[in-house]
């Protein structure tokens, strides 16, 4: 790893209890290169601009996928990262669906302990505090032709997180707008399909809601995913989710929620969801909850559900009675240090990574 | 319009005999910038590299679309657009889209009349030769958040485009993948479909083909587009195209097609095309050719088709009976100058617009 540290640290002029998530940005960020058929080596370095024409095929033909994952810090200034490898594992299933060069264990690791490491005072610590690491993956090379690009940068830059708490939202029940083709790119962490699901979110928000409940694009009568969460529904004490697909992301919150759900007790059936089944559990006044999950948040519950024009309300549940907050709270915790880890998802972040390497 | 004109030009760097096409810009671009709700001034500088971070929204959450036209020069030296307004439309559309702010036609028109007047002398003439322009939208704020980015640079960048020949290809009508979902973005020209579309379209060349044929995504058993051109079948002698929608792009190729058939009273019915329509007029003898059209190519024509693993061959068909290299050529002809424009399809590029912006 070729390391280039900042001279003057920008942290005095980060508040920790003033700042907007997304656009503060660490002082370093790892940046490595792929060119004739190969990764360069790592750099850490100065977090900043680099040189791109608008002929750079990243923005032209979309060959972009990111991770978003999380660094928490306990009490004792510790810092942890969850599940790390579930993120490595994904970006490079996301690249080979876009056609992209994977990137190995190590870059990726070990690119994201030296980065939080050295940033590790850009982590707030605190109830729902964290820094918000974005690994990505994107074509640099200069050329107007549709086709694979030669040469690919791998980056991994961090931002400061606030608190997880969004109020409960009403969601819409997409009855035309999709996410995701079969066999087109919905299970990969594609830039593009963020672009895509901008426009029909306005509209939903302009008709009311705050977020869409993606249904498959062929008939609209089967649940996958909602907004950029994956979606849990409860019916009766029964939690229910849709299996994993081409069309599907595989979350990690979402694979999180099951194990832990599968701990307590609860009965989880992963299988398809019918958008009627749950109307008519809703009618039926079985339909207990409805959430989504997700790095960023953890959990945004829902309070209605917009389907065919009407807005069906879903019951107010205690936060003792419900699935949703258990579940969110005990993964918070998890992550959090605050309580123990018998599926070993932490892993510790060593302090002095650098001088090691 | 504001004008930084390079201090040397590189023309002296480019032999128009031997090129590659793609990776060659001409001495300008155009850029302009979105902020706070509006577009700034149009600036026309040296192509080169600008500043960018790896947070940029545009390859992290793909918002970005582009387009892709031509200039052609004829004998005495005049420069054409062809169309241009068609791209300035569809530009928006895909904008739209993708909830990004839409361009204006002076920025758009003027733009492109400002760079291809003062790159003029980059433009190759003779056959086939014309120069290749992308004008582009993408998102350039700085933000990890998966949401709408409040900035944008509209750009234009252009490279020198050789001969249009290809070989007749064989193309895989596609089973499993999908270039567009319905209720998605495949009537945009955005970014991510492209990118989505390479990892198919290796599987499709590891088989034995050059190129796919892509289908609807709940069925396949319709054709949509091939490759990243519009198709045209030809039964007896009728041609066939799928009509456009929100999963077919609205090619300006296709168009012209479609209208200079209509014009040498060739039979063309704008409806849905069937697969299996298609195999059986393959097996009865009775489909003529089939072929792919766009701008950077104008035709491609297949010499056979695979479905349900086999390679069913396509007639071969002399220059003078063939539909596809009839129409080709009138374009051609059009687009060069070389031959009336009854339908007023040429736009020429006045020199020295810039003295007068
Ligand atoms: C489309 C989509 N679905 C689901 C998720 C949830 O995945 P994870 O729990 O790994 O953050 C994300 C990412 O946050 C996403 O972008
Ligand atoms: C997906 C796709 N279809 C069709 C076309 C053909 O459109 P046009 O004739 O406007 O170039 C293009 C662009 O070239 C394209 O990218």
């Amino acid at each position: 790893m070729i390391i280039q540290r900042i001279e003057n640290s920008r942290i005095s002029t980060f508040d920790p209890n003033n700042f907007s998530f997304g656009n503060t940005f660490t002082d370093h960020m790892i940046i490595c290169e792929y060119e004739n058929g190969k990764w360069g080596e790592v750099k850490l370095v100065p977090y900043g601009p680099l040189l791109f024409t608008p002929a750079m095929m990243g923005v032209n033909y979309g060959q972009a996928c990111f991770e978003g994952m999380k660094a928490y810090k306990d009490k004792d200034g510790q810092v942890f990262l969850f599940r790390p490898e579930k993120n490595f594992e994904r970006i490079n299933k996301s690249a080979k669906r876009l056609a992209m060069p994977e990137v190995t264990e190590e870059m990726f690791l070990d690119g994201l302990k030296a980065l939080i490491d050295v940033d590790r005072n850009w982590i707030p610590h605190g109830e729902g505090m964290s820094l918000y690491i974005r690994p990505l993956i994107f074509a640099t090379e200069e050329a107007l032709k549709a086709r694979v690009s030669n040469k690919y940068m791998f980056a991994i830059v961090a931002t400061p997180a606030k608190s997880y708490y969004t109020e409960p939202v009403s969601v819409k029940i997409s009855d035309h707008y999709s996410r995701a083709a079969s066999g087109g790119v919905g299970s990969a962490k594609a830039a593009g399909n963020y672009a895509a699901s901008f426009y029909p979110t306005q509209l939903a928000i302009e008709e009311g809601y705050e977020q869409i409940i993606w249904t498959d694009d062929a008939t609209h009568e089967y649940f996958e995913e909602s907004g950029t969460m994956n979606v849990f529904v409860r019916i009766n004490d029964t939690i229910y989710t849709p299996p994993t697909s081409e069309k599907i992301l595989d979350g990690v919150t979402r694979d999180s929620f099951i194990q832990l759900a599968q701990k307590n007790g609860i009965e989880v059936k992963i299988e398809p969801i019918k958008v009627k089944d749950v109307i008519e559990a809703q009618k039926n006044g079985i339909l207990k909850e409805v959430w989504g999950v997700g790095t960023a948040v953890v959990t945004t519950v829902f309070q209605a559900l917009g389907y065919n024009g009407e807005k069906l309300e879903l019951p107010t549940i205690s936060d003792q009675e419900s699935y949703a907050v258990m579940l969110k709270n005990q993964l918070v915790d998890l992550q959090n240090n605050l309580s123990e880890d018998p599926f070993g998802w932490r892993v510790l972040v060593e302090k002095n990574v650098l001088e090691t390497v």
